[in-house]
């Protein structure tokens, strides 16, 4: 996607900001298919707790892609989804973050 | 399978065992999801509850026929996998249950 140099504190920052991002949304997935199993006991919840888990397992496998090339965009999209912050970002530098805020808020309208 | 009269009474009975052995089934899996999500944490969670769930829905889909030309084997399986008892049979006649018990012995040693 975009050819930038990551220094080797960038290169931490980034393993710890993407690892916070994937564990963040493992537990939303891990509360909701409790719910779902707490909440639905009508002879449906295997199949729809099996459906979900199918649709969240590709799109995790899709969207956490940990490839410099491409890791701007995948932490733009985290940020866009709410499962990273600026905050969690601090370690890269100022152009980085800049390119992430902006690839972000063109996810967020679309 | 066996050209079998089914009285109205019998039919009745049937069902509620069958429903009987599905709903035990069914929340066997769902404490063992529970387990999967509560004791893992890891990052293979999603995926290992995913595959556990793709194989249970197909194996319920499979083994749940209820059609009366094979439910003295469907009847036979569950009592094997411990789902059924021979006393939620008690409104089916002997003949019938005698059946499903011999049927039953046979899937054990298999």
């Amino acid at each position: 996607m975009i050819d930038l140099k990551w220094s080797p504190s960038e290169k931490k920052a980034a393993h710890a900001a993407f690892e916070a991002a994937l564990s963040r949304e493992r537990a939303t997935i891990r509360r909701h298919v409790e719910a779902l199993l707490r909440d639905t006991n009508d002879g449906t919840e295997i199949r729809a707790t099996r459906d979900y888990l199918n649709e969240k397992a590709r799109e995790l496998d899709q969207k956490y892609d940990f490839r410099y090339s491409v890791l701007i965009g995948v932490f733009a999209r985290l940020m866009a989804e709410g499962w990273l912050t600026l905050e969690d970002l601090a370690g890269l530098d100022i152009a980085k973050r800049e390119l992430i805020r902006e690839h972000s808020n063109v996810w967020r309208r679309t």
